[in-house]
């Protein structure tokens, strides 16, 4: 089967996106045809204002696939904007693409919801103003989600309560209030970002797309654009399948799902120490106080880590230890920090052995490059000829 | 001075064309380094759905524009599908495009006005519903224009008036309303066509753009777009200037302006015979009903036409004698016709070379469009290194 999935290169990753997508990509370059590629278009679509670091984050985004064993001999590895082909396939869909399939994505309402996050967020620490993030999401999630409108007086009184002068505020709401709403989040690219993945899929003709729960609605547009296509010229393209697929439950030291957002997240480059130091400022079950008060393991982050880094026996044995007060939370949490440097032992060696010929390894990319564009020109072929443009 | 610009390719040119564009165009390529374009692209973004007749009327837009004088020598002749670029600046500059602008965009009323009642008018004729365009577009003008909403009951009851059956009127009023509205005709591509623009004019790094009074708004949003890009990025784009010109007035044989869809127009490529029949029928004043009567050649399409046609001195001799009865409208037409064949006998000589040998002159354009698309190649290249893309 054909496979293709993409990521976007806006930082190193950690072990959430391990746990998330890698380890199912490892998993399928083995019994797949796999199309595996840097989504640096992507990423402009909510971050164009700062480019600044998007060739480094694309140079830590070859290292981190490649050192977890992400492997170019098994499947074909390359960076989106190489292959022009893409734009050209993402601008004759859009013709036939109604406005109000991407209006009801429901997507789009989530990541409205983070570009405006975002956007508030960077002008306040901008203005020298550090709120901590949770209370940050937390008032706009309580604004701006299960709402049709902002609460713009919610949003407000909530700002000032925490201190924020009133002119601030003011450019706040004003920003993100109709008229000036959208006007630099709201974009043209961004509004349009699905038409562009369903291109990324099927130019290479892909039959399944490996996805989270919540990148549903995404393939059900690239399926619709797919039929569309199919009945509006000719069959050029199949219609790939979700690969829904499930993974371990991993969480950051605060507990919440790790996120380079919430800074509660341990990164595949992380050192031994890092790691540990990491591990060891994590939270544990609250009710827990003293070391003879029996804990909780179901409710305790440490514990839901362990059963992902962790053999099995050891587990069981935590699991009683920690409801007994055998164990510590500082015991604990060592096996735990011990444990993870052991998973990421490999990874950090062959992040050094890639690290010493970093050119080396992004021609690969630029091979895979290459070898992504040519099947992509033999599908743009077929989908002019199709649509009767004019072969030049 | 480098100037660009381009035409739909949707059929063969009228006199129309040629003094509304064509006849700018033969002036620029003397002075300025110009780039014209066929946008076939753009010509999906209101006619996805049949693309049937693309390559033949690209081929007789190839013939128009030559047999007319404009100069492959001078200008650089190419099609826009052919130089891929255009779709990736385009991808590229949608990402920091407002939604906002493209909405407020006047001509994205118009035109999505023009789509209704294109797509009303086909399904219609489809339906071998015969009604005279003049009366539905009446219709939808007042249904649609200077208002907010769509006026729905006036166009029900306006359709029904007609004769048309309930069931069809119910299906044409669902499928524009809310809900239904869009999904066929208001795309994406279509949504974002002045985005494409931009592209199409900022690669070559055009200073002017000739246009009407009406595509003004139009370069308004590429001087936004190089702007912005400028202040984004890096000091890529000249901000191209509008090059207002003034078209002598020429009237369609029914009096409105010579359009296609008013089936009222005079083709570059029309013979002898048709264009004199064509003329034969035009409108002249109504207040003039016998030869005898004088008439009024202010409000004559026959004299407006004239004007452009026929020499200084005999129009002066024809305006006497039309408001004194000496010249009867059969004879005034006469003279038209011969002037408008004398004016059009060099074109259809050159047309009759061209036609002799289309695809040396196909082989212009495919020429015309490999310089196009170094130059475009350059701008890239620097529009990547501003925007710190990865260069493959």
């Amino acid at each position: 089967m054909r496979i293709v999935s993409g990521m976007r290169p806006t930082g190193k990753l950690h072990l959430g996106h391990y746990f998330g997508v890698l380890i199912n990509w490892l998993k399928l370059q083995d019994e797949h045809d796999c199309f595996f590629f840097i989504a640096d278009w992507h990423a402009l679509t909510n971050r164009y204002k700062d480019t600044s670091d998007l060739k480094d984050n694309i140079r830590e985004m070859i290292i981190d696939w490649l050192s977890v064993g992400i492997d170019p001999q098994k499947s074909t590895l390359f960076i989106q904007s190489g292959v022009k082909e893409h734009a050209e396939l993402a601008l004759l869909f859009g013709m036939f693409t109604p406005k109000s399939w991407l209006e009801l994505n429901p997507t789009y309402k989530d990541m409205k919801f983070n570009l405006f996050y975002q956007y508030i967020r960077d002008f306040l620490y901008g203005k020298q103003i550090k709120i901590s993030e949770e209370i940050l999401r937390d008032i706009f999630f309580h604004a701006f989600y299960h709402k049709r409108e902002i609460d713009f007086k919610y949003l407000k009184n909530k700002l000032l309560e925490l201190g924020i002068k009133e002119d601030y505020v003011r450019h706040i709401v004003k920003t993100i209030s109709e008229g000036d709403i959208g006007k630099e989040i709201d974009t043209y690219g961004f509004f349009g970002y699905p038409v562009l993945q369903a291109a990324d899929i099927l130019i290479y003709k892909a039959e399944g797309v490996p996805v989270g729960e919540d990148q549903l609605p995404h393939i059900e547009i690239t399926r619709e654009i797919a039929r569309r296509f199919n009945n509006l010229y000719k069959e050029v393209f199949p219609e790939p399948e979700a690969i829904l697929t499930e993974t371990p439950k991993l969480l950051g030291t605060d507990g919440r799902k790790m996120s380079k957002s919430y800074n509660n997240a341990i990164y595949l480059s992380d050192d031994e120490d890092t790691v540990t130091q990491r591990v060891m400022t994590m939270k544990t079950d609250p009710q827990r106080i003293r070391r003879t008060d029996p804990g909780n393991p179901e409710i305790c982050p440490v514990f839901i880590n362990h059963k992902i880094f962790t053999d099995e026996k050891i587990v069981e044995n935590i699991n009683l230890e920690c409801r007994t007060a055998q164990i510590g939370c500082v015991d604990c949490k060592k096996i735990l920090a011990k444990n993870i440097n052991r998973f990421l032992e490999p990874i950090r060696n062959k992040r050094v052995e890639i690290e010493k010929d970093i050119s080396e390894y992004e021609n690969v990319f630029i091979e895979g490059t290459k070898k992504a564009r040519e099947i992509a020109d033999v599908t743009m072929k077929e989908v002019r000829k199709s649509m009767n443009l004019y072969e030049i």
